[in-house]
């Protein structure tokens, strides 16, 4: 078989507003960029105000193994499956950060015969979404610093008499708007600003700061859950950067920033559409990774693409413990719009590895006993998938399972698997699908199945938690009905963050949980269906504009590092501008 | 009269692509990006490599005031000159960076009735060549901190074993490769990174570092100087970021990052086309400061240019003595391709401040007394212009003088001006350009006088040094030939940074003088002609890939700072998306 790049280079490809107009868009509401990419505006929203609103299908998938499912390919392939058997469809994804494709994991437009093309385009700026967020995030960092210098270089009473402004007078402790890059950098994770020469005050003052991965910026997050520009400039203007000396939030508006924030922004609103190797219109938009952040594409993306299809196919990042779980407590109820169905994306390698029987690395080949029959294995590790297939059921919305076939996977055991789903006393589906492989025409048993479930299993959506709820509950609501913990420890730190939100007003927020993906408590060594553990919250981070309160548990890292021999050194470019390296 | 947006916003503008056909561009050379923009492909470079070589002017200005002369929009007002007396032409001009938009200068599209348009994007991200610099820049960051991590944990003999790779060995303290961000932030120019909670090591380890602004960056000049993307990837294999403990230099190609850099950049290389209010093909590539780098747009686009129109109109930053003598010693000398004309801007205003007999603040309103007769002020401050005059003229190439001017300006004091030009003993000549006002039908005589010059007085051009003369000639060619200083001091640091580039062979390369702009000499606060001082030269920084030294003089900021009361407070934008308080 070709290599995924061969593969997207020998596909030819339709011209994107060719591709924007079939699907129902009018010329006025495509911008293009090249002929592969094209801006859509939000007009289109508008005008399809009145539209019916196809069906939502979110992609999610059991405990990942550090290889991958293959959720995208999944997702990607299911919508040429659905198109193949006559439905109107598109996709939603995220954009992919450049960090991990430069650090560790490649690029991140599927694979095989299901990708987004051309796969170097979406891997690579794409249309400059992410450094707009980067942009609009550091502009605050650095009003933040600036605003802090000149009111305390000029003292208080000369600042507000020079300026006209009224001295914010902030607590130089308190801040915790951090700075953002979109590159895997463990050394910018803590750092000292504002350093001067000795005897000298020209650099501002000093104080400890650090820089996330830009997919885990507030911004990131606001920009996936506006529902307009309007939205998108009220929510930024909310964002609380830090306190003054009273314990007042002071936020970007206070700044004075948020407009320049959203000007920034303005055209990172736009979902830009590529298409599939099989032409399937497929918006990106934003890029919040789910273990740190939301881990879902956006609302505008969603609103506009249920308008123009029948079905739209979306992703949520990692297992339905993650990206899920936030598709439904965080995104739905910020949209209105709850999932139509989940399919469920397991592997057979993927659940020998939630056995606990194997231990699998990145990087390392992977043991060729995997791929001998194992039902030993498979039955240990088919109790992940149960608890996906359950936990995707108490949010009452109707599941297939796809079943992602990789080459040296056996009928025997394929059909082990599928009895095995088929046992389980839900109205669960189950598909055996060949996306990579085959493409579309790999999916058709996995779309026929999806459409039966819309048709035959209307969705009774009914979310963990609702917002008038107290944080606490909605925490313990996460933890304890969604992952099935036991109990739910909050640190000192977090007790007394919980105090202060609390105070301040923000108890009606709803709750971001940032945990390993690797399991589905905490412990990322743990896998299967785990019970009887306790979720240890570390630390809470108040998010205003996106609307929810981060909830770090255990040691999970908002700026990833580069491994000793990273994904960039791969990569060139000859003198013609083709690309060796990208996968 | 209309504020700049009101008329940028009410002018009609042509598609992009009809603008870039009607030049000569192919189809297949030009991507569209919306309406407005459009890449064009190095494609069309080849296509016309045999094609005649149209004529190159370089518009500069006497010593600026911190109020602007009206260099851009004399350029820009120039190009609809030309075109309004028949010529084809096209400018070329840099892309504005974000930092001076958002911080204290606004926009930089010029003004008036000589814009580029629309405004609005010109000013913010573009097509995100800038974002691709600072990509590449600071990916090559993350890339030396990681190998320095992962060298130090593993140590070198286990770290070669493992990774298959020769450790490099990197003296902490010698790296020279700061990180960069295209903000005003001075909270950044002094960091430290790498810190970590007591007892760990997860962070990497600390040590001193920086970030200058975007448009400092090495990768920036190297973008403005590459000839082709051949090129390009040389020149970034080229950078030294650091040496080793045997004090070898180290670069980004042993870093094995110099393949992935080139690949963030693939899509900046090739340059943004729009257009003016009238319609002129306009070029926007690379945006190096004039003080802190070499201050002018792309070789590239300058090739491009000069094949499709006979004129093409370019600017070098600041005064003569900065982008000037950069488009002349560095640029002219990497491109083999010289400037046929000058044209140095001067106003009433900017003459009166270079007599020293005003004081001028950013900011604050000009004294009313400077639009008032004052033949006194005139004379005295017109020794800058003559010295800029004959500045240019060492070059061999020769001169026109466009006296921008203001409403307020009188015709007596421009008449005077003119005849002062005009007694001068050189083939200079002079004409007074309302650009701003009228567009390029107040450029006309300013045209002629061009279109004359490039008839009468061909260009017989001579750069102050050659590449193959010792460093320290260069230095003292353009301190002494070029600022007319009596000398030059270099401090002990710059001594031993010049033994030790000579000791490792970069004898050969250009020299970048980083300096104040606000005075021919390095002290800002000396106007007029200066002569009689000295250069005093902190520091040195080599530019492998850029293939140039600079020279720090004094202490020119490689990242500014925001001011109190910042261009971003006035910013905002409504739910139509239309902005507010860009000029």
């Amino acid at each position: 078989m070709l290599s995924d790049i061969e593969i997207s280079r020998s596909t030819p490809l339709r011209p994107i507003s060719d591709v924007a107009t079939a699907i129902g868009l009018h010329s006025d509401e495509i911008q293009t960029h090249g002929q592969h990419k094209a801006k859509i505006s939000l007009k289109a929203l508008k005008r399809l105000e009145n539209k019916k609103t196809g069906k939502l299908i979110v992609v999610t998938a059991i405990t990942p193994t550090p290889l991958g499912e293959g959720k995208t390919v999944t997702a990607i392939g299911l919508a040429q499956g659905l198109f193949k058997v006559g439905q109107s469809v598109m996709t939603c994804i995220r954009q992919p950060s450049m960090g991990p494709v430069f650090g560790v994991k490649g690029g991140a437009a599927g694979g095989g015969y299901s990708q987004v093309a051309p796969m170097e385009e979406l891997n690579l700026h794409l249309t400059g979404d992410i450094h707009a967020v980067t942009v609009a995030h550091n502009l605050a960092s650095a009003a933040i610093d600036a605003r802090i210098y000149h009111e305390q270089r000029k003292g208080y009473d000369d600042f507000e008499a020079r300026t006209g402004l009224s001295a914010l007078r902030i607590d130089t402790d308190s801040i915790v708007w951090k700075r953002v890059i979109d590159h895997n950098d463990r050394a910018l994770r803590k750092v000292t600003v504002g350093i001067n020469d000795e005897g000298k005050t020209i650099n501002g003052y000093e104080r400890e700061d650090g820089f996330d991965i830009s997919a885990a910026s507030e911004l990131m997050a606001v920009l996936a859950l506006a529902s307009d520009l309007k939205d998108l400039r009220q929510r930024i203007g909310k964002i609380v950067i830090g306190y003054n000396l009273e314990g007042k939030a002071v936020t970007t508006e206070d700044l004075g920033v948020a407009g320049a924030m959203t000007v920034s922004m303005r055209e990172a609103i736009e979902p830009t559409m590529m298409q599939t190797l099989e032409g399937i219109p497929t918006l990106i938009h934003a890029g919040p990774f789910a273990n740190i952040a939301h881990g879902n594409s956006s609302i505008i993306a969603d609103n506009i693409a249920t308008k123009l299809a029948d079905f739209t196919v979306t992703e949520g990042g990692f297992g339905s413990d993650m990206g899920f779980e936030k598709a439904c407590n965080i995104k739905a109820q910020a949209s209105d719009k709850a999932p139509d169905c989940a399919v469920i994306v397991a592997t057979l390698r993927g659940l020998k590895a939630n056995s606990g029987l194997y231990s699998l690395k990145p990087g390392q080949p992977i043991p060729d006993s995997m791929y001998e029959k194992d039902s030993a294995a498979l039955e240990a590790g088919f109790a992940n998938l149960k608890w996906h297939i359950e936990n995707v059921t108490k949010y009452g919305v109707p599941a297939v399972v796809a079943i992602n076939r990789f080459p040296q996977d056996t009928d025997e055991e394929l059909l082990q698997l599928k009895s095995m789903v088929e046992a389980l006393p839900y109205s669960v589906e189950v598909a055996v699908c060949e996306a990579f492989a085959k493409g579309g025409a790999g999916a058709v048993e996995l779309a026929n199945k999806v459409v039966e479930q819309c048709h035959n299993t209307p969705a009774q959506f009914t979310p963990l938690y609702r917002m008038n709820q107290p944080l606490e509950e909605k925490i313990m609501a996460v933890s304890e009905i969604g992952y099935g913990a036991a109990s739910v420890t909050l640190s000192d730190k977090a007790q007394s963050q919980l105090a202060q939100y609390k105070a301040l007003g923000f108890d009606n927020l709803a709750i971001c949980m940032a945990k390993t993906p690797m399991s589905i408590s905490t412990d990322g060594s743990v896998k299967g269906a785990p019970s009887q553990f306790d979720v240890p919250i570390r630390e809470l981070r108040l998010c205003a504009g996106a609307g929810f309160i981060y909830a770090l548990c255990g040691n999970v890292m908002t700026m990833p590092g580069l491994p000793d021999k990273p994904a960039f050194m791969n990569l060139d470019i000859d003198e013609d501008g083709n690309i060796t390296g990208l996968s």
